[in-house]
């Protein structure tokens, strides 16, 4: 059971907690207790093994091609988290004895990692143990584990073997050269693993420090090493009350680490130099580094995002610092060469590739609470063009193709083109996404729109920003099909955000998302004909803009966008969505499983109903209104209220992606309870008591739409063709709401009550913002009274 | 414990048998009570998984080399044993609950492997289980599986996954390209995997067939894929005294099939025809199939050799069994291009690759009792003729180089280059086998003499052995290393057997060897000058034979042969050995754990005492004894009971080649006592109580020695120059001893007693033997009383 009120006095809130033992439904734990900092993610296997963990360690962007029918996938390290304890020479494990008062808890405010227990061997000695974990904000290099184990009641013999196993694999797949293995001075471990393809070599070190009460003890351990292995064997014999301590450290490091770009590298300097990093951590010791995390954790997440609920319902905190913590250690921040993993670094699920989810569903966090890694996040796009040319030149069209996975920048598409069984051929079903699932190249050029009018930033856009819009506007326009009957361009063979529907003809979110595309286009290159010759002259030679833009003009005005229809206001999904049979799908509109319709149907029989994987249609009324399409009739609040009506109860939200903006789409209309039972629900994805959800990883989305639900949607902040609009809309048990964006380079905070809104530029900067069609001027600090509004 | 004495009546001693279950000891039974025919060999984990299990499934001949810095191995397939089973929706597995009664049995008579227990839920509920499993030597591509499961208490739920399940590796390394899957009509599984570099193509079909109280039950499985897994869920209800019984069947083919050898073979043909045999097997179902399986073990197998021993000691029989049962499902009986592994097909120890292990300890078992298998084993390195001549060039010789590990025939050298740590300097040590162990060679060639000597089979001379014989010899001419100022030739630095002397000159064993090997080359070459000159004239063409004649003629007589020394008639080892620092080895003579001495020392330190890891000078007299150098004074008797003395004491038996031999030459100096404890000893390095020594698979050669500590030991017969010789000296407590003999193409049968030797001529032949200078002529029956000879 995962509990969320452990947490006391100034940890109140702070603290998720997994109560009792339970080694049939490990991954819950795994995943959503997962550590990291951006470099690299560590699942929260435990020490001791279980038949059902999952052991994985993951370094951002360290992508590798494992055989040569498989796509590149981020290949899992060797594990330095599996110790194998022995109590007088029996393995020691949970299934085995009593144990008594088992809570496993991650601290979200220091992330640091904890496991308590006392324990009865089958021979009846009991023992206390206590395990911590944490993987440094401060060196992102750096894993730090430390091990208490005290005998309460017997003499006891422990012992355990330590070390690095390179024996790992993704599922069976191994990324991994066998490379050098050593054991130096009989106490540090260096293990050296290549992989196969991408050729980034990995170093990691890892050393134990012994003390029993307090006091170190030297003596040598038994080493040992075998095929992809290395470990050390410590033996020692407590006394009743004795308490042993083990710290075992460890550095990883990698040949794509953001040092060597454009250095000369040479591995064994990497071996040097992360072998010294190593010596100086052991000096320091366990506390001191988790110190230095927890400071680092305190200052640039828990102060600069400010983020505080007061809510009746305590989970509601836990579960915006729960994103927020999630946010942070996914994130490579560090690195504009690499993006955010659909199940972050948390498991192998979706194979460590970036999908649109960072661009609409974790990009506006950072956008508006910490631009520079949105900056970073966009610039990894921007490095993307390469890939997504070469898609596109592959697909016979122009301009920048972007995939709908992505891996290396450089790669293109990297989506698999398999997957799970079709329960009516027996055979694999084939994925058709990489293929025909196109609009992620408009959700990019969206992004690039909205951090431009968040921030403000100029240079972004010079350097990396129009060059995006541009070409990704020329794929459009090389994209669209002509019919000479209608006189209008169709965008026809594809999959619209509902995956449920394959190869649909003028899918309305593509459609219209294409539009915007090529409109945003032709704003920008008018916009840079009169402000910025020189950045204009160098794209134009570059990209032919002359003739593009012409090409944009002619081609965005004659495109096919499905008008709602006049009986209900209902826009299309796609050309055939409305004529197909309607089935009841009360069965499988039930987040405990998701995807339960693929038991009964197989995709193409499930292309035939009138069922919504997720939102589709619904979704181009949050971002388009964002845009200066905003007042459009086609998605004005009349029709949305309409579509929502209609396709909300259609929608099975069997992918993660969709609760959040439904959500937000049902505080826009007013039905405040369905928006927090959304809420509530897309907190829950991963957070919540079911207990196989994130099996194979966190959900990176769901989880930047917790953020986005609490923020675009209670707190209605939203942008607006270019301003800040609020909308402010509590939920009824919030009694208030602290938060502090980034507007145009301004830090602001709001404090939003049920009654007041108060708003504080930082630096003393000057914030513009537009509520209920009036306009309010911020210099310094301002307060709204919200009772008369709306 | 495993124990001997459960069989009963017609089974008396057939059955090994493990008492009680022991989840951290599994190796144990997995390796000894593995199952195979030659062309595949599954290891025998338990049905549900375990945390120290290991499951195998390897083919014969199927070599792969998964990643560029690994040398080749025979890959671990797909796993079909595993079965995933649930008793009201909890995990079954002996470490919950209470267990009763269990009992793991090998027949060795029916090659049937059982598992009998009575097993209580941890919530109280009463099952009886049983499993059996074969792997067919009538359908050498067949593996039959039974569940049968009794609820005997209370109505219970039952449930399973069983299936297929690619993610099986070489401890982390693997090998296999993700290939098609599929679920055929709902019911039978296919998986094709194909070998990363090799590209071999493995078809696994599997199929479940289930009865409730008798009735076949005909109820959909729900069917389920992940990464490189398929696999059914199966789901019943069972009433007190219901029976569940599941019949698992499935085929395993592959590309390297010998029928594809010279066809053109397409993967749909395989995957037709493998699941057209699997269907076939369905229908006869488990109980018909054993039984066909089992009547080929009948024939082919007891029937044939023939073998029985009666002694007070049962454990003697049973071994001298369990040695023919392994040497049966090791060997490629099928294939001539495939050798046998140094871990038989029952572990990754080794890795597939065959040895001298072949040559010198397992193929004398063949050579005298299954002449036609000889011909395919030494058939095999004559394939290897081609990665000999490869390793020759490679290394600057001329002829064939045998490498010291092979895989496929012509890729030569496969030993890996690094090894087990170095405690002293913390690295993996270098592994010097691959480089500089070449009495291999020669090893070949003796065998090859052998083979000819007592089949007589002059087409396979012809056709394959001289040219062994001459190229090896060509070899060796080139190797030698002339020394001016003394006038001889030398073979510097070398590996003898004894591996724990690295880099030593003139190592007694190789210089005799490789004489023995130019000089048999010069025999021959004259053999054929008289007597087959077209065969003289082809093989001279090719490998410029009269010139090397001259060469073999005038190196071989100059060639170094170490002399017994005068003062105690002891051969230096090498030239260094009989001056090194005498240590006290008592405490790692010790054949619970082998190579305790690298826990105190490095390969270097261990290179500077006089300690011998295994059978070296002694090994000699064994080998040169049965040769045209039988008379030659410095492997007299005299000098063997010198050398015997000598060396005994300062072996570790670290090798368990070694153990055969010294109980072999302790009977022939007469020392029973010794002789009986060292072939017990060697029997029980897989067989016996040791319960880790067989973790990495059974030990291929020490089981071709229990063969020959038998027949070469006890019953005394032994090749001498071209005759058969007989010097029975059976234990004192071995009543009586028969078994069957080939000898130049005759079956002989012997039976002996303490006082009498019978021999009968089974196909009217006739059979010349010596005993003690005396000449038999045998052509029908004869018998011999024993008492006064000698």
């Amino acid at each position: 059971m995962i509990s969320y009120s452990d947490g006391k006095e100034d940890l109140e809130n702070w603290i998720v907690s997994e109560l009792g033992f339970h080694p049939d439904t490990l991954g819950k734990s795994e995943a959503i207790m997962c550590l990291g900092n951006g470099y690299m993610g560590l699942r929260s296997a435990t020490e001791e093994p279980y038949m059902k963990e999952t052991r994985n360690l993951f370094v951002n962007g360290t992508f590798n091609k494992a055989q040569v029918n498989e796509v590149t996938e981020l290949p899992n390290l060797a594990d330095v988290t599996k110790i194998d304890i022995r109590i007088d020479g029996e393995r020691f494990s949970l299934e085995f004895g009593e144990k008594k008062d088992y809570i496993r808890q991650i601290n979200l405010k220091t992330a640091e990692l904890t496991r308590i227990f006392e324990w009865t061997s089958p021979k009846g000695k009991k023992l206390s143990f206590e395990f911590k974990r944490f993987v440094s904000l401060h060196n992102l290099h750096l894993i730090g584990m430390k091990m208490t184990v005290k005998s309460l009641s017997d003499p006891v013999q422990i012992s355990f073997d330590s070390g690095i196993n390179a024996q790992m694999s993704n599922s069976g797949a191994q990324h991994f050269l066998e490379g050098d293995r050593r054991i130096v001075d009989k106490k540090i471990i260096q293990l050296v693993q290549t992989t196969n393809e991408s050729k980034v070599d990995v170093v990691i070190n890892t050393t134990h420090k012994i003390m029993i009460n307090g006091e170190e003890i030297v003596k040598d351990p038994e080493m040992n090493m075998a095929r992809r292995k290395v470990w050390l064997t410590y033996d020692f014999s407590l006394q009743p009350n004795d308490i042993l301590e083990m710290e075992k450290l460890t550095t990883v490091y990698t040949s794509r680490d953001k040092e060597y770009k454009n250095s000369d590298y040479q591995i064994h300097t990497l071996q040097e130099s992360s072998l010294k990093d190593l010596q100086d951590c052991l000096e320091k010791g366990y506390d001191l580094l988790f110190q230095s995390s927890k400071k680092e954790w305190k200052n640039k997440v828990w102060n600069a995002y400010n983020f505080e609920i007061k809510s009746e319902d305590s989970f509601d905190q836990i579960a915006l610092r729960f994103s927020l913590y999630h946010l942070t250690i996914m994130t490579p921040a560090h690195d504009e060469r690499m993006g955010i993993a659909a199940k972050a670094l948390s498991g192998e699920g979706y194979k460590g590739h970036s999908f649109w989810d960072t661009e609409l569903f974790i990009l506006p966090f950072f956008i508006f609470s910490n631009p520079e890694v949105a900056k970073s996040l966009l610039t990894y796009r921007y490095h993307g063009l390469e890939g997504a040319r070469k898609k596109a030149v592959e697909n016979g069209y122009l301009g920048a193709m972007f995939p709908w996975e992505a891996a290396w920048p450089t790669d293109g598409e990297v989506t698999p083109k398999l997957g799970d069984i079709d329960i009516i051929t027996g055979e694999q079903t084939k994925i058709w996404s990489g293929f025909i699932e196109q609009h992620i190249s408009a959700d990019i050029t969206f992004a690039v729109y909205q951090y431009y009018s968040v921030t403000g930033d100029i240079e972004f856009m010079d350097d990396y920003g129009y060059e995006i819009i541009f070409d990704t506007a020329s794929f459009w326009a090389s994209r669209l099909e002509w019919n000479d009957e209608k006189q209008e361009f169709h965008i026809n063979n594809v999959i619209g955000p509902d995956e449920y529907k394959e190869h649909v003809n003028d899918n309305a979110f593509t459609n219209y998302m294409a539009y915007f595309n090529m409109k945003l286009a032709i704003r920008y290159y008018e916009k840079l004909k009169k402000e910025n010759s020189v950045v204009l002259k160098n794209l134009t030679e570059q990209l032919n803009l002359d003739e593009s833009y012409k090409l944009w003009q002619l081609k965005a005005e004659k495109t096919f966008l499905p008008m709602p229809r006049e009986k209900d206001l209902v826009i299309p999904q796609d050309d055939t969505y409305l004529q197909l049979k309607e089935i009841d799908i009360s069965k499988y509109k039930n987040q405990e499983k998701v995807r339960t319709i693929y038991r009964d149907f197989n995709p193409a029989q499930i292309n035939t109903f009138q069922v919504t994987k997720q939102a589709d249609t619904l979704l181009l009324f949050y971002l388009l209104q964002q845009t200066f399409l905003q007042d459009d009739n086609r998605i004005s609040e009349t029709v949305k209220q309409a579509n929502f009506n209609y396709y909300e109860p259609k929608t099975l939200h069997d992918s993660s992606l969709s609760l959040a903006t439904h959500s937000i789409l049902a505080n826009d209309i007013g039905d405040m309870d369905l928006a927090y039972s959304l809420f509530k629900k897309s907190c829950e994805v991963d957070l919540g008591q079911m207990m196989n959800t994130s099996d194979d990883g966190i959900h990176a989305a769901a989880i930047g739409g917790i953020w986005k639900g609490a923020v675009f949607g209670f707190a209605g902040i939203r942008l607006r063709d270019g301003l800040l609009s609020i909308r402010p809309k509590l939920p009824k048990h919030w009694h208030h709401m602290k938060f502090t964006i980034h507007w145009r380079a301004q830090p602001v905070t709001f404090f939003l009550t049920s009654s007041t809104l108060s708003v504080k530029v930082e630096n003393k900067g000057k914030v513009a913002f537009e509520m209920y069609g009036k306009t309010y001027e911020c210099n310094d600090f301002i307060e709204i009274k919200l009772d008369s509004m709306e």
